[in-house]
């Protein structure tokens, strides 16, 4: 590994460490080496508190005049919450500046570099820039699409089944998939389900970590809204629930008892395949929401599917299977024609969790 | 490595290589070794012909005496086609001998390590153990089970389809799989598929390689016998085809017909879910078929499942979200009330295969 990987690794290593916290700030990491010693290290913590640069140069002090910054993004060009990096990195007399990759913003992309080179100092961009961009593929993502990066998790036997006719599906998969199920709740915004898996299973959808760990709103899809009043996650006190329910509802009583509880509505229009999902996704982006996670049932996965609205597939897949005519699938929705209809994916990873396999797929929409 | 095991890998990977070529009898390699020289090597490379230590001794010849011999599968005690290699060991004056696995066949198992012992020689067992076992997988199976060793193939979506609603599924898996399924039946004395399968896709099901290859029989699922006359499966002139249809059948003279074209009948009872299927493997293993590869539909391998008749999954998984409300799914058969009902297996391993995965997975049966 050349110095210049072997240090911009280090960077998106501290980088990763926020993972969840930034939100909807980028993750950024940087280090500051001079002479083959790291003189200054930093990372964004939180959206709001400095940026990485920031905290690298405090810690080098005078010891940055001369030395190469390796920062993962970027360095900012506006003035926001905190001034400027570009012009921090250009006070700080550095010789060398190592970017993994360009601001994803299509609107100011370019322009920190460009304060850097206009100052003289050397810039070179590119380095573990796939790395980067994978690491902050949410805040691309929003940067460029201005709506939230969505993930579908699905938990299902080696057969592709999520349940047993009935509904019956405790348990699929084993403890180490279901914990790190609560891992990635604990790192987005917010997390959706149809109103059939609210009624199916009364599930809580808060975080259940050891350490503690984040609650991400909870969002039901409920056309008609059958949301029952007992429905444990109409219980704010935890965690946030929003009902996205259709514009001409004529159920304001009911909708007012569920305010009252502290639960928030989002109206959207009907189309002919339910709730307006893209609608929605402008909505959500909106009032915030720059990740979601998407926990089906299998109708709920197929409108997302269909509608080409998913960013990410976390299938964990257990060694069982199941069988059975009637047998609930992952993602259903109106029936195909024909295996042409398929969506494309690229299989990015297979890891192991307990005996499960976790196979993460990005995919490949034709007009990308 | 130690030195046992470098030996003993090179013996299982000489093995290897007539995998599917020496049907019924198991796969065996080989290796003498004298003053860390190989002076003799060999495999058993077709049922009738010399066992892989005649091969290694013949080589061998007089450097044999005070060798250690490095082979497989425990030297065979009885007289078969070939006289017993235990005695041929004995004779042979090698110093010692280092076997895999003993012979699976409980009637035998131990009998040939036992001749040596009696004769001075010193022999250690079980190095490499595992690795030889599922190396002759098949033969296991059938000197315990007495019946063919099933491997149930499938090729899904990453979303557990294997067509649309309408049958439609070419193609699902990239070329490359495709490939290795033509590998797989190559190595296979038959391959099942149903009736529904035949009408729906009119298949060949023969081995399609650019170096030859062997084509399994053709087995075809059929209680009613609803085959079409001119069904490509019916043509016998490049390979066999079984059908397996309800003994009570009124169908003389369509069934006539069929033996006409060199098509052969198996009459199983019909239990209340179908042809009988255990009465079927035990009718094939009679007939030489020591394994087979079921190649579905939904329903046949659903049959297969519940019946507890599978031995081996291999799954491809291409990487394509279908959806679809009433796309066909790789296991079917009767309902399952609860995911308890899921047989548990073993993944095995995850290969790459061109952009698909194959998942190859064994069953955890409770009685085992």
């Amino acid at each position: 590994m050349n110095k210049d990987h072997y240090y911009m690794k280090m960077a998106l290593d501290l980088a990763a460490s926020a993972k969840g916290r930034t939100n909807p700030n980028p993750v950024v990491g940087a280090i500051l080496v001079k002479d083959g010693v790291i003189v200054g290290s930093g990372l964004h913590r939180k959206a709001g508190e400095p940026h990485a640069e920031v905290h690298a140069f405090r810690m080098a002090g005078e010891h940055a005049e001369g030395a190469t910054l390796y920062v993962t993004l970027e360095p900012c060009s506006h003035f926001g919450k905190t001034p400027p990096c570009a012009n921090l990195v250009k006070e700080s007399k550095v010789a060398r500046v190592v970017v993994a990759v360009q601001d994803p913003n299509p609107q100011v992309a370019g322009r920190g570099i460009g304060i850097l080179r206009e100052a003289g100092i050397e810039v070179e961009v590119g380095v573990l820039e796939k790395e980067a961009r994978l690491l902050n593929e949410r805040f691309v993502h929003n940067m460029v699409n201005r709506t939230p990066f969505v993930i579908s998790k699905v938990a299902m036997t080696l057969d592709g089944k999520i349940a047993a006719y009935n509904g019956h599906s405790k348990w699929i998969t084993g403890e180490e998939s279901r914990h790190n199920v609560h891992l990635l709740r604990n790192e987005v915004d917010a997390i959706l389900v149809g109103i059939g898996t609210v009624k199916a299973d009364d599930p809580m959808l808060t975080t259940r970590l050891e350490t503690g760990g984040k609650n991400p709103i909870r969002i039901v899809l409920d056309t008609t809204l059958r949301m029952p009043m007992e429905a444990k996650i109409t219980d704010c006190s935890e965690a946030k629930t929003w009902i996205v329910t259709a514009e001409e509802n004529d159920v304001a009583e009911k909708i007012k008892a569920l305010e009252e509880k502290g639960v928030e509505f989002i109206y959207v229009p009907v189309t002919d395949s339910g709730l307006d999902l893209s609608v929605l996704m402008n909505k959500l982006y909106e009032k915030g929401v720059t990740d979601l996670l998407v926990e089906g049932g299998s109708e709920i996965n197929g409108s997302f599917l269909r509608a080409g609205l998913i960013n990410k597939f976390s299938i964990y897949v257990a060694p069982k299977i199941l069988g059975g005519r009637d047998s609930l699938t992952p993602f259903t929705g109106d029936n195909v024609e024909s295996m042409d209809e398929a969506l494309d994916v690229t299989i990015h990873s297979v890891e192991n969790f307990g005996e499960d396999l976790l196979i993460t797929a990005y995919p490949k929409y034709k007009d990308n």
